[in-house]
């Protein structure tokens, strides 16, 4: 095999753009040098660090506002806030849902959480995620409209819903895949697990689906240590993720009755203290992290045989992780690429592991998904911590 | 109806105990008052608040330092602890599981997200918890050992499980559990939710579980904001367990592989940066509820009709939530005294409503439950908080 580019030269354009001086530079750091301290002093101070307390209120609150949706509800991670979009829209033993092939094992387990099938779905190169006319495609050929629903014609199974996954913070082509779910009875759920801060035609990632979910863990934009949420616009769906999400507990001065099977996945209130402190900081990290894109774009420029991930036509991303793409005739240098920056204290990572590779997962139905497996052999994660971009301290 | 006791002699004894001045008595309040700052501090400044960190270790290691159990694996809460729990004994779909009727929802949603049946039973008077001579009675008319485990004759599910739980941390009786559950081949797991410091015979409760369940919610005897902690004497399954609960992730230095369908379960590390400053504290939380208890008991002396729960023989008790109990012709009196001790701002619950009677376990089997049915209309928890016993700042 003849290189097409050296791995010198990827690894001198990573650290024209990276501080020099470090040990060890992660994919994303988190940073907390706004009120996280005061917020988190206040909880314990005042003795409200559980499940109840003003920050998990506030926090819910502020997040409906920037993401512009009616209800958002504060829960312990992103897995969880899956598992409760899934069960709202109706997922039942036996359902399948449909999901990308490349997205984190997350989406997948919580099909697996209630009984359902994942359904892997092919992705498109220019969004990384679901893409929307393949999927028509194949939904013509696989799907048959029934009264009760969409139907697998193979498996016999009902195709309950979709959640495409907005992939390191691109939005996936959403209004084409908003009409194909139309068309074919299936309920949309938005995996924004990795957007928060990425907007689709100006509109805020999540609030198509009938509910989606968001991630606040420790290598997301913005974290809570442990945290996810549930965006809805609609209030009765708000009420519900509320109710199930905290034992579904029927209000009363002192009677302990619960009205059906509930989870205990609220947010404790000292967690959505951090999470309240870093919303307030988020633009100037939004805007950190989009210099720091733009100055690895303009690295890479040039280097035969590799490009940086650039936000799709109709996305304004977040950049929550920067991306790397290698020509299909390159793809063999990768993990040279791979050895030599981690070899040099810069973290880099491939994509996961595609799900339908997973002994859990390789039975489930899945497409064609042939993009989806040459993505997985080109691409690599590089660090994008908010700290590495302009504008914030780079001690 | 003649009144035995008047609810305003039991307002005063709760008055001779508790300190004055305050709006408002809840149950249970967290106390903050050692290195909690200090710990979440640390978290914050070096950016380890999520999912890996040193508190995490640290706290699991003296959990089962404390718990003298070989393995402790620090969870978001104890419910995840349970189900993980019922999960890896081996609980499947259709398996019933043995639970108590008198116990918190979490036993029994556990049971129902392993798409487990609970099966409730009854508890006797003396510890709140199980009873194990009339489970055996119960046992032997109903179930049938066949080579793949016990039977229920009634249902033709198989019974795998049973997890008894101590009742506001009082031990159940043990021993005899222990040995139904060997004669019936059911796998003993402890709901130790509500005793961490409590201890039977002389050994911590949740020893004698296969796998046990811990919780720190912020009304627990420590807490971690929201936090829960799985125990077990088996190494293997301590290994699975963190497996489980860390999205079964396997080990390499970049690749995301999965091997299993796993839990996004782990506790963040700030949450376990706070469970390690308050296990520093427990040994003086215990001493100042064990005061606050025995000056409980001497003020309830004397009143007819009305008694405070002591702790059983075999059990030394956190005293976790103080519990009073009316004679059975005082159960009528309970509601005045409900109203009128939440009405002076001394918070007081009944117990939960039983298992069975809920909407979503009305049709699940039970044995005959008259204690519990009993107990349900004669308890009361009362304020049971650190900061009210002797040794702390009342302040």
């Amino acid at each position: 095999m003849t290189a097409i580019f050296s791995t010198q030269a990827v690894l001198n354009a990573m650290k024209s753009v990276l501080p020099q001086g470090h040990a060890f530079l992660p994919l994303h750091e988190p940073n907390f040098s706004g009120n996280e301290w005061l917020y988190v002093k206040e909880c314990l101070d005042t003795g409200w660090v559980s499940s109840v307390g003003k920050f998990v209120d506030r926090f819910e609150d502020e997040l409906a506002q920037y993401t512009k949706v009616k209800r958002a509800i504060a829960v312990v991670n992103g897995t969880a806030a899956l598992h409760v979009c899934l069960l709202l829209a109706g997922v039942k033993a036996d359902d399948e849902v449909l999901i990308p092939a490349l997205t984190f094992i997350a989406t997948a387990n919580a099909v697996s959480y209630c009984g359902a099938v994942p359904h892997f779905l092919d992705s498109e190169e220019s969004t990384l995620g679901v893409d929307p006319r393949k999927l028509a495609g194949y939904l013509e050929e696989t799907a048959e409209i029934r009264p009760s629903g969409c139907y697998n014609r193979v498996t016999g199974r009902r195709i309950k819903a979709m959640v495409p996954m907005h992939t390191f913070g691109h939005a996936v082509d959403l209004d084409p895949l908003v009409e194909v779910c139309q068309r074919f009875d299936i309920t949309l759920i938005e995996d924004a697990a990795e957007s928060l801060g990425s907007f689709y035609k100006g509109r805020h990632t999540g609030q198509r689906g009938l509910l989606s979910a968001l991630s606040f863990n420790g290598n997301k934009t913005i974290t809570t240590g442990g945290g996810g949420a549930i965006l809805t616009n609609d209030e009765e769906l708000g009420r519900q993720a509320k109710h199930i999400t905290t034992t579904a507990k029927v209000p009363h001065r002192w009677e302990f009755n619960h009205d059906m099977v509930g989870y205990n996945y609220r947010m404790p209130n000292i967690n959505a203290a951090i999470g309240c402190a870093q919303l307030e900081q988020l633009s100037g990290f939004l805007a950190a992290k989009r210099d720091l894109a733009e100055r690895y774009r303009q690295a890479f420029t040039g280097i035969p045989g590799i490009r940086f991930f650039s936000e799709p036509a109709n996305s304004r991303s977040n950049y929550w992780l920067n991306t790397l793409l290698l020509d299909e005739e390159c793809a063999g240098q990768r993990d040279a690429l791979l050895e030599a920056t981690n070899d040099a204290g810069i973290m880099t990572r491939p994509a996961w592991t595609l799900m339908h590779k997973l002994p859990m997962f390789n039975a489930c139905p899945k497409m064609d998904l042939s993009v989806a497996e040459s993505l997985e052999q080109r691409l690599l994660n590089i660090p994008s911590s908010v700290m590495l971009g302009a504008g914030l301290d780079h001690a």
